[in-house]
């Protein structure tokens, strides 16, 4: 019973993520999404859009990582892909944040997910790759179908983008060349910046 | 390239779930979750507690069926579990619903993704039970969690908890152990009527 107790706990825990915001609009525009949403949304593709990664995937594997991927941010917070102050202390926050978080499971299952975030940090398994190209293509999607409202608030520049987009190719080319065609007429409707 | 487009647009439609309210509130009984949050939480426990499903499952099976077993509310809306009229027309609003927004995938996808959330409503596979399994524990922990909030402004008594909850031992008799103590709990506060 204290395992399962100890699982419930963690769970419960997971809650909070549901109450971290993102900076993405929803497609409609009405409000901006939280964590949890975005991971369900991501997770979604995972199993959707599979096909496209460059490298063969373990899809469970995958989307075990996407749907915990976020859960440090119950401690460290979102940051904002272009606030650059921020993204200085990024790293040692998510730390101390997984730490915490990860060691309310049990032993075993605290070192399995723990070592998948790690793993999906480091970006070097075609898991890893792939369910990064999801995380900048999900709100690449909800950015453009909103008409950009997140980009235009930040006046991001395409530099920016095109700069936080560097590794998306290596998840999938596929995703990669469609994304870079809604940068490029979202460059030419002035909801990037030049 | 169209088959890929037509995958995006399922996505981007999925966006709306995001919007599609419940009953549960956070633990912290701040707000009602959404549908998609739901989902997330859900996906999350039927990997973290697989080993307490009765039969053994396909927890990649049972993920995909979980992250999408909502889909149709986007149009059929939440129909409370306490609601007897809603109830009554909840099949056909859910077929409707299904037809019109699983066919908006490849007929592949439109295939295996409408069986398996046909298979979710039937309720007869390891992975259906606990499926819905899930979908019953996690309102019932985020309930016990905010101190029964949603029970008590619907004035929901212990024999409409305890029949709703009929086959939630066919999932998981260990989760619905835990379960019924919960309940017990919640009536003796007060939070579930008698």
């Amino acid at each position: 019973m204290e395992r399962l107790e100890q699982q419930l706990r963690f769970i419960l825990e997971l809650d909070k993520q549901k109450k971290i915001g993102r900076q993405t609009y929803l497609a409609d525009g009405s409000r901006k999404e939280g964590d949890a949403e975005h991971a369900w949304h991501m997770a979604v593709m995972a199993f959707l859009l599979a096909d496209y990664s460059n490298a063969e995937i373990d899809v469970l594997k995958t989307m075990k990582m996407i749907l915990l991927h976020d859960v440090i941010e119950i401690d460290a917070g979102d940051t904002y892909a272009y606030d650059d102050e921020a993204n200085k202390t990024k790293k040692a926050r998510e730390q101390k944040a997984a730490d915490r978080i990860y060691g309310m499971l049990p032993k075993d299952q605290e070192e399995e997910y723990r070592a998948l975030w790690e793993e999906f940090e480091a970006m070097e398994t075609p898991e890893a790759k792939f369910a990064n190209t999801l995380d900048k293509i999900q709100p690449l999607l909800l950015n453009h179908a909103s008409g950009g409202i997140s980009w235009r608030e930040h006046g991001v520049r395409k530099e920016q983008v095109v700069g936080r987009n560097a590794r998306t190719h290596e998840g999938s080319e596929a995703l990669w060349e469609y994304a870079k065609k809604l940068i490029e007429e979202n460059v030419k409707n002035g909801n990037i910046a030049e």
